[in-house]
């Protein structure tokens, strides 16, 4: 061996209030490992691998490192949702070759299932060039769907408990609302984010585990028509003279012109309209059965990188979930995703380990079909037990300044390129 | 005299997560006059004076009371959209009898202009009856539009430092995913109240004093056309990679399919579509001249109660305001509403007096158009310097309790009524 090897880090897909919690824990635990050098971020994921675009992490001040914990999204080396598809061999051959050029001995891919594959497929095509090269991905994503739906690869995906505690929040207040309002505003339709997976509008319930708020919640995984939705409304009305209605974005309610993003996806926040919207036209135009009219929110990418809102709980595992892949690195570990995993027992504790990337990648989690009631809109107590310890006890502390937030401002300390320009495969084909 | 009367105190239209800290500084201070009774909650605003619904609010815990400064919207006593308009003699009258049978001396009406305008009305009745009856006026709308323009009636209303440190913190978070995601998503749409006043996304300038953001503020007050907005955005596009637009309620895109509130005024929240929409479309349609797309997102009430975000410079005024309120009353103050008044000098510091509620009944607050920029589409650091103040420097720290914010539950302590029961006069027409 030849002394520490370099360690490059970089995000894929949507962000959260946590994601530079896990930069951040990478970074700190990283300092402890001779084995590694310094720590690289790079610019807008793979992109900024394939373009050579590295921040220097090791060189940044301890202290805006340190408040990464309070600044939300990804705005400190960026996300990209730039996906690198098995036949593009050129991108991965280049990978390498930037690898190679930097002294990087390790890669760190922080993000789904999408990004797991691509950390497997480097780390073995590394191996079957002789090439030294640990890949190890971090796992991060607010809709909860990596992993498999037994919870057995990974308990839950930092992002989520700060999403859940979102909504938590979101329904507790609104819910203060819709009771104090006239009969004018007897129904509050509000929009969540997980495409069609329902761990999100889900934790709405985690508002009232006790069950005494008009709430109905519905997730693309028990489809009904607006009819019978309208129906269901009325009957809330009808007993408690206002209803809150949380949906998932992905619920069918009939073609609202979806857009698709470069990977494929459907992206529900830049569609002809949205769930929220067609229901509410619904219930003013033909479905409510009552005075006054239906009202919608759409708080959009608000659920993800609202810092107010984030889960103390969520911001520390996110962080020893980072601190883990350093670990997982420095040990030579490669193929290998840091996960976390709930210990079984009354109280809440998780341990964090490793599963092979590719058993990520390859493993697709649903919303338990049990854990939906059988009136079809609302969710079970179990779904209650596994969601509450992930929103913790507590609010974060915002760091103010000048009536701001102080958010970290990573110095631009660039790594020198040295390797010719290069377009991305994908890129070349776009244009 | 005949010893101590009771007080009635009313909240009308929206509410807002400081409205119920004015009834905790009503209730808080009525306690030491002992010229003041019990103060007495009408649910749902003046329909609850109509219907004879008062909920004791004298009789409540202090912890319960206490509380309301964390405990957003209107939910403790309600509040309604019902409207005395001067021809509903008989609700008058009636106001008036339900009155006299509970000893009530004072009646404080919480709202907008429509309100100071009831509650001007109902005391310039009594006066004329020869009741004695002090009506007082506590101001309270999250579009800082009450009072005059120049305002020298009110500074600003209670409320809006609030929803101004929401979309401070908003863009401020919102700006971290722009500034950090791929170029898949350049252009974030942010729909802001304020119906068609522009001091509520005007606030989201707070976030970016020194105007370093690709942040694009549309006012309903500066209209252009939808092409015009797409060039500014593509301009930007081609100087930044990246654009956040904060556009009005109520900014002009064409026909959404408004919908009236019972006030006449435009309902926006349930239209047929929003503002946000119209803009997403037109962009991604034919208006973005970049790769990826817009998305929109729209808050809608989630503005007016999101607690965590309130200000406490807000929440210490609403508090005040509402002390001051009793001082009025048991001054005997009648016809004036309790006001907030900027004390001249470099910092910041406030007088709460008294101006006459017909002055406010009859005034309208604009957004000054001397505050928008030249381009139209930004507002000038004497709106800055304005504004910042009533953000405050600090969060609001949110009592927790497993896992849920501890909002004050007021028990259901209902004042016995002595009356036939009474159908308020626009309730009778509607059916």
């Amino acid at each position: 061996m030849s002394g520490p090897r370099n360690l490059v880090v970089a995000q894929s897909g949507g962000p959260s209030p946590v994601i530079n919690s896990t930069l951040r824990g990478l970074v700190e635990a990283a300092r402890s490992f001779p084995e590694i050098g310094h720590v690289y971020g790079a610019r807008h994921g793979i992109e900024g691998v394939l373009k050579e675009e590295f921040i220097d992490l090791t060189a940044q001040s301890p202290e805006e490192i340190a408040l990464l914990r309070y600044t939300p999204a990804a705005g400190s080396i960026g996300t990209c949702r730039y996906k690198l598809k098995p036949q593009q061999t050129e991108d991965f051959a280049r990978c390498l070759e930037v690898f190679r050029a930097h002294n990087v001995g390790y890669f760190v891919y922080i993000g789904v299932n999408d990004s797991m594959d691509t950390a497997n497929k480097i780390a073995q095509l590394a191996q079957q060039q002789g090439i030294e090269l640990i890949g190890i991905g971090g796992p991060k994503t607010i809709d909860n769907d990596v992993g498999d739906s037994q919870f057995k690869l990974i308990d839950h995906t930092p992002g989520y408990g700060s999403t859940a505690k979102y909504w938590m929040h979101a329904v507790q207040n609104a819910n203060e609302e819709n009771a104090g309002s006239c009969p004018a505003d007897p129904v509050l339709v509000m929009q969540a984010m997980g495409r069609k997976i329902g761990f999100i509008p889900a934790a709405a319930r985690l508002a009232d585990p006790g069950r005494e708020m008009p709430l109905q919640i519905y997730l693309a995984e028990s489809p009904c028509s607006l009819e019978q939705l309208a129906d269901n409304v009325n009957d809330q009305l009808s007993r408690s003279g206002r209803c809150i209605v949380v949906i998932s974005e992905g619920f069918n309610v009939g073609s609202i012109g979806e857009r698709k993003d470069s990977f494929g996806h459907t992206q529900f926040s830049s569609s002809e309209s949205t769930v929220c919207q067609t229901v509410v036209n619904y219930l003013n135009r033909v479905g409510l059965k009552a005075k006054g009219s239906a009202r919608g929110n759409v708080p959009g990418t608000d659920q993800r990188h609202s810092m107010a809102y984030a889960s103390t709980v969520d911001l520390d595992e996110a962080y020893h979930a980072g601190e883990n892949c350093a670990v997982l690195a420095a040990r030579g570990e490669s193929g290998f995703m840091s996960t976390i995993l709930r210990n079984p027992g009354p109280i809440y504790e998780v341990t964090y380990g490793k599963v092979p990337l590719a058993e990520v990648a390859n493993s697709e989690r649903k919303f338990p079909k049990e854990w939906i009631t059988p009136s079809g809109f609302d969710v079970t107590d179990d779904f209650i037990r596994y969601a509450r310890p992930l929103i913790g006890n507590e609010m974060v502390s915002l760091p103010m300044i000048d009536g701001r937030q102080r958010l970290a401002r990573l110095a631009p300390i660039y790594v020198a390129q040295k390797l010719p320009k290069y377009v991305p495969q994908a890129d070349r084909a776009k244009s």
